[in-house]
């Protein structure tokens, strides 16, 4: 490609820029973004190329435009973008839930909604920012991408090369099917996971119970670490399929407290024993697709 | 000390014997389970120095002895040991709950229980058996002790100093308190990570949904790798406080659902900012604790 725009140069739009750098896969990678030091960072650190507050400059002959800002802001974006969106250039995102995204992407773009292929990089790290960064984020990792009807299927091929570019393997599915996944294998566990944490913090005795807590907590936890406000938007953007998650998580937990009341060993011990292998048989699935041989 | 006897040299009773070998604070080991091969297996690894079936022969002359059995065997395994339990004896345990333990012990050993001194070392690995048994494993880990009112303070001191030879920092609390905080802290979380994989496990999509789970779901649930048994028995013996804990983590979850049902984000991002700054104080805690000059 010979241009792309990254709106949004932190953590994922940093690590997607490196990363086409490093395989040789763009001429020119333009920054657009909200912090001026930010920019300069991203700058200084040789991400981008170049940096520019005007939409206009951006989108001139862009192949490419990944929007990987607060997923709240993706209507916006996409509204100051669209009076230069030009007919060769495709627009993707990195947003971790899709139907909302999509139906920003349908309410600003209108008609040339075709040019937004939306997509969501299952990749992360504890650190944000610019500095966070690496050019290898994404190897091996999923990238899920929920293409429209409208969609061209060079522009989604486009988008899906520039993935693929980066080490990812591409994965479709429909916006809907995106969203019910992730509601259950992710956000619902974070949500899960900030409870015990308020709850915990919230008892009097608090200090007493945090000085005891021990690894097995720590990694229940590990995602209450994440941005509150991040997950507030995840949260209500996907709020009908977390919901139904949640209200499942609830009715098994209402399930396993009857168990427990009456003293029920046998019946809790199916549950965990259920769960205990379902895990192990997931987590042997992913050592053996990271190493094929290994099950020879 | 001259005799130290390890009733069970799995991962916690062989890890105390190689941790005691290693601070030369024991001349003897003895130990003492229901598994030949794991018996013969602790004697080829240099974890005990003798084995035997006979508890006349395993308690002659012993300073300490340690249950490192699973918990709901206390109460036999404490009447086969209690006739030939000499005076200048000590028995203290691992368990994780207390309360049951001391119910126990008080039943097997009448009034003599003042000779066993509860504790449970916070420490543990995911692999378990003689071999994984570690001399390190207890090095700045908390052993918690309950003492009884009937324990004399030179047999707790002994309990005590023996840990302290293996590395352990020793707190104090009383039974009640111990399964109060860890029903909190451990119990919970761990019949939370449970429930969430049996409940993805059941449902008609669930090959989907663990294709797309990544390392979030892998640490909140890794905590439902442990075994089934072991925590079917936790959960009885505690489960009077780990319903109460169950419980106010349900009146959470439910107010949660109510604030996503409404689109309230702010009520929901007050929980998610509130859990995510108590995570991060008790996380510096933890690392300011293990690195005491790294504050100054």
């Amino acid at each position: 490609m010979d241009k792309v725009v990254i709106v949004g140069v932190g953590l994922i739009g940093g690590s997607f820029a490196l990363a086409l750098k490093k395989a040789g896969a763009v001429r020119h990678i333009v920054g657009m973004g909200r912090s001026p030091e930010v920019m300069a960072r991203a700058l200084a650190l040789g991400i981008v190329d170049s940096a520019t507050g005007s939409p206009q400059d951006a989108m001139r002959g862009a192949d490419l435009v990944l929007l990987a800002a607060p997923v709240a802001q993706t209507g916006p974006i996409l509204a100051r973008l669209a009076p230069y969106l030009e007919e060769g250039t495709v627009i993707t995102d990195a947003g971790s839930t899709k139907s909302d995204v999509v139906a920003a992407a349908r309410a600003a773009l209108g008609e040339r909604v075709g040019q937004f292929v939306p997509g969501h990089p299952i990749a992360g790290r504890e650190s944000n920012g610019p500095d966070a960064a690496l050019a290898e984020l994404y190897v091996g990792k999923k990238t899920v991408l929920t293409p429209l009807p409208e969609n061209p299927d060079d522009m989604v091929e486009r988008v899906a090369a520039s993935w693929r570019a980066c080490g990812a393997v591409i994965h479709k599915l429909s916006a809907h099917e995106h969203d019910k996944v992730f509601a259950a294998v992710s956000h619902l566990p974070h949500l899960l996971a900030y409870a015990l944490v308020d709850d915990i913090a919230s008892k009097p005795h608090a200090g007493l119970l945090f000085q005891y807590a021990a690894s097995g907590f720590r990694d229940f936890t590990r995602i209450a670490g994440s941005s509150p406000e991040m997950w507030r938007d995840i949260s209500l953007a996907n709020r009908d399929a977390l919901l139904g998650e949640l209200d499942a998580y609830l009715a098994q937990l209402t399930s396993m407290r009857a168990m427990l009341a009456a003293s029920d060993g046998a019946a809790l011990e199916r549950v965990y024993a259920n769960a205990q292998r379902a895990r192990h048989a997931w987590i042997s699935a992913i050592e053996n697709a990271r190493d094929p041989d290994s099950g020879k």
